[in-house]
């Protein structure tokens, strides 16, 4: 399994130039490494110095770069899911759709990228995998799939096997499928439990970017105050798809009181302006590995019915906690998540709540 | 109805800075202004001065902004969901789900800005709009929503309605749907004339879109090379959504000959640096009116039998013309695009095509 690092921060803190050089030092320290762009636009072949294609290409020792296509993915991935359609239906319907008509919706660039970089990493031709996204909240987005998606499912499973359309719609899909498919559905297909291949791969996903040594991100920013602020706001903005961020990577600035006291406990690195040796700037980099001190996005205290969501970068009236559904909730930095609770905490009400030094402090 | 203005660039060429002055510009010049911001973090307040709330909300004379929140946004239209659930099923399942619930995936925020956008301006409050998206190709995916998705319905309605699976289920849905559902399902359903409100709605963005007087997009660069061919990029890409172009807004330099070369027909407009007095920068600005000499994306010859497709940045290798399906399918950019044909043209083969002057002609 090959590392996954990636770098948010604000357009323009030369983000970009940060993950090349990352990709860089780590081939240089004998990782096979993968620079993946989502970037399809020139310019990440302009900061590079060549243009990688859409599939990955070797273009150095231990280096290969790819430059996302989602016109290109969405081609490939057609292709399975008309061969699972042949698979499981007698007559497929979508064998007269070619993947090369089909034009991309919002949110298929992050769906299709986040597939990429799973495949990438399952192939083990790679030791790390630098992962340049759009750096942003959408970049949040795209690694919160996992998560969120399965919530999705979850949820929306369980009302629909609990309303009066699933109860009536029950009894049609037995003779349905059997005249139509030649597979036979069971109730396994509204089972809870993670037993087809699309939950599992969102149950290894969730496993993989809670994990700081498979998914790891970095801030970028300048010593600009909107910059400092965006990367303050990414930070927690991580916290909330169970992201680790491992330090601050400060560009074409030097580290000050200030700016460290704004990260802590973080590592605040400062980075020189990239010239047209490279060598300088690999050797101020990290070293990407994650440290102890970095805070768990959750932790849950069982004795003490507690939990404890980390989420830097906000203050308290830009967090919000409800209890609507069946977990509770938090909100915040435009993001919203489920917390799902372990057995004796789970489904149980909300007693206190209070935001202190960085975290909410739930009881139940 | 309102103009609506948008930006296009790489990330840090002052993109946002150019916006929140096109906005004050239009409200000093007497246009009741919104200016609409997608981006959640900080950055937006700093830059402004103020931080706007999730609804708009009036922050000087003829101007007001808002900075779209996904959450607020999924929370308001969940209710639209579930009240049309609630008219036409007896029994709605989904009256159990709260919007505060729920979570977001990729792509929602594009969709929930653009319908969020389609309702500022059916308000009537405001004559001018700037869309602050995210500058890149991701907002050309938002404004692409109309055409793109219009198109995934006619193709899979149509595939599913001739398949041996549509044919199999259609005598199922009359008995489920009369049972459960409050309405009657009838042909109309499957029709291909766009009857329904979705159809409609998609109908009229594709129009607005495609109108330079109703939606204009402006590129903005400074004079850095990967900001100038991001720039360039996006400008062809616009074109695959039929989103007019019009002009060049070169932040913080002096135009060349060069740089006026790169962008021909368009007028490149120099920025000076923003200061703490915002006038000089407003002073600046172009009127945002459609010039005439903008080339209209896509120009259909009957007579000659050809289709004309305007697409500058690009150069022959990076444009593909394929013909899958039933329409004409040209792929630049990252983007694919489905041209659809007035009658004597639609479904005829393509008999030649050539790429010239940044124009794909192509003969049927």
């Amino acid at each position: 399994m090959a590392q996954i690092l990636t770098f948010l921060g604000k357009g323009g803190t030369g983000r970009t130039t940060v993950a090349i050089a990352a990709a860089k030092q780590l081939a240089a320290s004998g990782s096979r490494t993968l620079l993946v762009s989502s970037d399809s636009s020139p310019a990440f072949g302009i900061l590079l110095g060549l243009s990688p294609g859409a599939e990955p290409q070797e273009i150095a020792a231990n280096l290969s770069a790819v430059q996302l296509q989602a016109t290109v993915l969405l081609e490939n991935s057609w292709e399975e899911v008309k061969k699972l359609e042949a698979k499981y239906l007698r007559s497929p319907t979508l064998k007269n759709v070619y993947g090369q008509e089909l034009s991309v919706l919002p949110g298929m660039d992050g769906a299709l990228a986040l597939n990429a970089i799973r495949e990438y990493n399952a192939s083990g031709k790679y030791d790390a995998i630098v992962y340049d996204g759009t750096g942003d909240l959408q970049t949040l987005r795209v690694l919160g799939i996992p998560e969120t998606a399965s919530w999705y499912f979850r949820r929306f499973r369980q009302v629909f096997i609990e309303s009066d359309l699933g109860k009536a719609i029950a009894p049609f899909i037995q003779p349905v499928s059997s005249a139509v498919l030649n597979v036979t559905w069971t109730a396994d297909n509204f089972a809870p439990e993670p037993t087809n291949q699309a939950t599992s791969m969102l149950e290894d996903g969730k496993a993989a970017i809670a994990d700081p040594h498979r998914v790891l991100a970095y801030l970028v920013t300048t010593d600009d105050p909107s910059a400092i602020a965006t990367a303050k706001y990414l930070w927690g903005s991580a916290q909330q798809i169970n992201l680790s961020v491992g330090g601050v990577l400060l560009n074409q600035a030097d580290t000050t009181a200030a700016i460290t006291k704004e990260f802590a406990p973080l590592a605040v690195t400062s980075l020189p302006r990239k010239t047209a040796d490279w060598q300088p700037l690999l050797d101020a980099l990290p070293s990407f590995k994650p440290a102890a001190q970095i805070p768990k996005p959750v932790t849950i205290d069982l004795a003490a019915r507690q939990v404890k969501i980390f989420l830097p970068g906000f203050d308290k009236k830009q967090v919000k906690l409800t209890q609507y559904g069946p977990e509770i909730t938090v909100e915040a930095g435009n993001q919203r998540r489920n917390i799902t609770l372990p057995p004796p905490l789970s489904g149980q009400p909300v007693k206190g709540a209070k935001f202190q030094d960085g975290y909410l402090i739930v009881s139940l």
